[in-house]
Parts: structure tokens; C-alpha cells; sequence
């Protein structure tokens, strides 16, 4: 098979899609391993190489909160010769703006939460008190000309309330967007969402004036089902998926279990789809296989294992 | 979330699934642990408990070929007391027709190739010599009374011939329903499969007469393809599915990596939609994880790691 699906385009799904490949930072601050800031250099470079023209770098969070992160302000300044490829960098508050923007970056992310509990448990505040927090930040990023992206997590279940009613989502989602945000990416932290569950929430956003193309969709593993919950997203016309090269950022519980969508499983089913994205699936398997070397543990993802043991 | 999904139906899918379960057949063929005939029927015994209608029991292929199925007279008499539940077995020719039949089976299965050279590989016969081998399979198996499924392989790639023409596919499709197979089963033998290419068999199926609900699809997750795929031909209104509890079946080249969709995989998603399948997800994931104990290897289905750690 040479590696490639073959080319079989399904009519009603969009001809290209952005990937906003999140393994630097959303994978690698969940790995437990250090990596040492040369390789993570190195990992962002290869990633661009392979094509993906949205690759968030790191996050400038408090290195008490993500200590695998805790070099943002060494690495950051060794990527500035890329050319090509967008550079986003998480920031949690204003002292994390101020140090992004100090060193160049232009694309922005906050990350808030659909939910009370992991507001709570994650920001240590209540949903309002996220947003109040992040709405001089997404000001000052966009003063400054950057572009700003909203996580929005537990946008379909959470592991203390449940499933998260839509309408709850779709009102944190709005006033994430009220404050300046360009774009959302809206999370699956916990990975069980359907089809028919995306499908509901996007037609809610868009029922209540947000337009598809301002959303990108954020799939977790965790149930098998990011891939298909991808699908149905496309099929309602979302662009940008976000997935993680190798499927880094692992799951708490299971050795070499996935957290997040591994950006070569969705690559396979673009490629397949006929579906533009830019990235070369061979270099960025070989990315991977890199990666998991440094990591000292395969990779996750099932289209990694699988090309890199016909290599 | 207690192990359940949130259920959000999708207008256009179908109301209900028939999960035709392979994970004793397809899946224990596959493994190389040895595996005690009385463990084989209560796995057997706890698939139906937990809810399947239909499980795939054994094989009467030659013991020299399958060595892991060589108990199938010893094992198909211990099921006779099930109730609710087809126990289809697979039969490579007349010799093991008459073996299933002698012990009453009334659900037989061939199992054909879309391409010659798996068929030449597997079958050590062109696909025109197996068709002629299997129809008196089907024509007596028919006279007894039985109903036969025909396994198609290889509807998508081939590790040897690359991507396999739709028109190839069809061909042979229709000669194994000509033979009087009741159902097909068309198989991603090497999981390579997109749902714009799922979306084109199942089309052409249809123009050339077949229709739909004589056709189940039997996916692979070797590139993490399987659900994805499998929502797209659920689009299209196919209604059986196939499946491996626990997603047996393996992986030739990877320890845990998933050949067979598990079947936990695929409930959950069927789950989220709203889409009866009759199954018991907890029950059915209890028996995946009593199963791994016995192969003494994790499950490779990620539902039944993250529900079963939730345990």
C-alpha cells in the first residue's frame, strides 16, 4: 500500500482542513518524561517540515502548575527562523500575555471551561470568574495585534457533572467569543462524546449566531471515538481539528493510551477523504517514531505503529 | 459519567444495529495464547448474556491451519442450551460443512477473497476456483435449512496488490449472493479503508442490485479507521455490523494494537446515538476484561480500558 490510503472523495465534506497540531504543548505537558528544550526545538521543526501550518509551540503557565512546560521562554526564541507555520502559545493569564508577548508571539490561547467543577478544580475559579480573568487578556492580545484562539473543555462531559447540557456550552462558548476571541476550539476533555452530540452542539452555536467556521473541534481517544466524532464534525463543515502527532499526551491511566487524537489517524482519513491539509503523512510518522524514541515508549497512535513497522 | 455516554440521536442513521460479534472466532483464531475449550464456551455464554444476537462460534476448518479453533467439535455442543442467540460458524469447504452440520449447526459462514492473490495466499486457489469450491458449501447448507453469510476480504486494499477496485469488489460480491449466501460481510481485512471509499462499494453495491440489508461491514482499526468507517456505511443504512469483544484479534506486529473494531468501541458510539443494540455495555466490558485475564493481556479496546479503570 506504500502508505497511503487510497483517494476516495465523499461528497458534502470540506476540500481542505487546518490541523492545529497541539502535541508540543497540549501532548507534551501531560507526558511525564523531560524533554530536554532542544528536542522540543527539534519536535516543533519536524512538525513544520511535515507540513502542518498551525503548530502550538508551549505555554507560558506558571512552571509550578506545568513544569514540563517550564522552558517556554528558552525554546520559544529558538523557533523564530520558521517560516510558514503559526506559532500559537497557550497563556493563562496576564503575567503569561506579558511574557508571550514579550518575545514575539502572535497567536494567542486561552483555555477555559464549560463546566463549574473543573473551573473550579482546574483555574480555581468559577466559570464568570475564568472569564473576567481572561477578558483583559484576550484585549491586550488583540490590541496587540495577535490572534486569539478559546479553548473551551468539557464541552460534552465531565468526570464530576455528567454530561454538560448544550445550552451550558453554548453560553461560555458565546461569551468566549464576546470577549474577542477569533476562533474556539471546543474540548472533549474526556473523550465521550457521539456523533450525534457534536452535531448538536454545532447546529446550537450556529442557532445562536456562531458561524462553523469560527470553530474548530478538539477530540479525545478515550472511547475510540475522536475519529468518527471528527467526521460528523466535518460533515457540518468544521475546518480546523485539532490532533496531536503520535497521539502524545497519553491518558492518566493506560501506558500508551491515547488522550488525544493522533494527527496521523486523522491525516489517514483526510488523505483518504481527499481532503487537503498540506502535510506529508511519511515525515510526519517518521516525526513521531522520532519522538516516541526520545519519550522511551511507542506511540499510541494506531497509524504509526502501523506504518512504522512496514518501514 | 457511569460508564454511559450522553444519548443525542442522529436523523439518518438506523434505529437499530445487529452486532454480528467475531471475537470467538475471528478473535481467538488470531491469538496465540492456547485457549481452554470451557473458557471458550463461557465467553461464548457471557456474549449472548450480555446481549448479542448474534456470535460468531467457531471454525470447522482443518486443525492444521487453525490449531487455536481445533476444538470445534468438543465446543459447539456445549452452546446447544443458548437461547437468544445465532451461533454461526465458519466452514472453509464441504468437509467442514458436513462436521457443523452433523453437530446441528443452522448458521454457516464462507469465507472468500476480493482479490487473487489473498485468495491464492489463503485459499491456495484463484477467487474463480473458490467460488466453485464454495457453492456447493452454500447450495447444501441452503437445502439444510441453514442461513450462510459470505466473508468478503480484502474489499478495500490488499498488502500485496495496493487499493482494490470497487468494480472488483462488486464482482465478486455478486457471485458469492449468486451462490445463495442470505448475507455479505465486506471486510477491511487491512483496515485501510475511508468512509468516501466505504461510501462508494456500498454504492455500487446498491446500483448493481444489492441492497443494503443483505450487507454487513466488517472493519479493522489497524490505522484507526474502523469507527469512522463504520458510521459512514451506517450513513448509508447498513444495519450489521461486525465486531470483537474486546477488539480480540490483534495485531500481528504489536502487543495490544486492535485488528478487529471492538465491540465496546462501537456499543459506545451506538450508545451515544441512541441506536439499540440490545447489548449491556457494562456486561460486555466485564467479559472483555475477564477475557484479557485469560489471555493474560490488556484489552486493546479503549472503552474497555478507560471503563474498566474506572471500575
Amino acid at each position: 500500500m506504500n502508505g497511503l490510503p487510497m483517494t476516495v472523495p465523499d461528497p458534502g465534506l470540506p476540500a481542505r482542513v487546518r490541523i492545529h497540531e497541539v502535541g508540543a504543548r497540549d501532548g507534551l505537558q501531560n507526558e511525564k518524561t523531560a524533554v530536554p528544550t532542544a528536542v522540543k526545538a527539534e519536535f516543533v521543526r519536524r512538525l513544520a517540515a511535515a507540513g502542518l501550518t498551525t503548530v502550538e509551540a508551549t505555554s507560558f503557565v506558571h512552571p509550578k502548575w506545568v513544569p514540563q512546560l517550564a522552558d517556554a521562554e528558552e525554546l520559544f526564541p529558538q523557533l523564530k527562523g520558521l517560516t510558514g507555520v503559526h506559532l500559537p502559545v497557550l497563556v493563562p493569564n496576564e503575567r503569561g500575555l506579558d511574557r508571550a508577548l514579550a518575545l514575539g508571539a502572535d497567536r494567542i490561547a486561552v483555555f477555559g471551561s464549560a463546566t463549574e467543577t473543573f473551573a473550579s478544580r482546574n483555574l480555581n475559579r468559577t466559570v464568570a470568574e475564568s472569564l473576567a480573568m481572561f477578558e483583559p487578556v484576550v484585549a491586550r492580545a488583540k490590541e496587540g495585534g495577535a490572534h486569539v484562539r478559546g479553548y473551551l473543555s468539557m464541552c460534552f462531559g465531565d468526570p464530576w457533572e455528567g454530561p454538560v447540557p448544550v445550552h451550558q456550552v453554548v453560553r461560555v462558548a458565546k461569551a468566549l467569543l464576546d470577549l474577542g476571541c477569533d476562533e474556539l476550539s471546543l474540548g472533549d476533555t474526556i473523550g465521550v462524546a457521539t456523533p450525534g452530540h457534536v452535531r448538536a452542539l454545532l447546529s446550537s452555536l450556529n442557532d445562536e449566531g456562531v458561524t462553523t467556521d469560527r470553530i474548530g473541534v478538539h477530540f479525545h481517544d478515550t472511547y475510540g471515538q475522536a475519529l468518527s466524532n471528527t467526521l460528523a464534525a466535518l460533515r457540518h463543515g468544521v475546518t480546523t481539528v485539532d490532533a496531536s502527532a503520535g497521539g502524545l499526551g497519553g491518558c492518566p491511566y493506560a501506558k500508551s493510551a491515547t488522550g488525544n487524537l493522533a494527527t496521523e489517524d486523522l491525516v489517514w482519513m483526510l488523505d483518504g477523504l481527499g481532503i487537503e491539509t498540506g502535510v506529508d503523512l511519511a515525515a510526519l510518522t517518521a516525526t513521531s517514531v522520532w519522538m516516541a524514541e526520545q519519550l522511551g515508549r511507542p506511540s499510541p497512535s494506531r497509524t504509526v505503529r502501523a506504518l512504522s513497522h512496514k518501514e
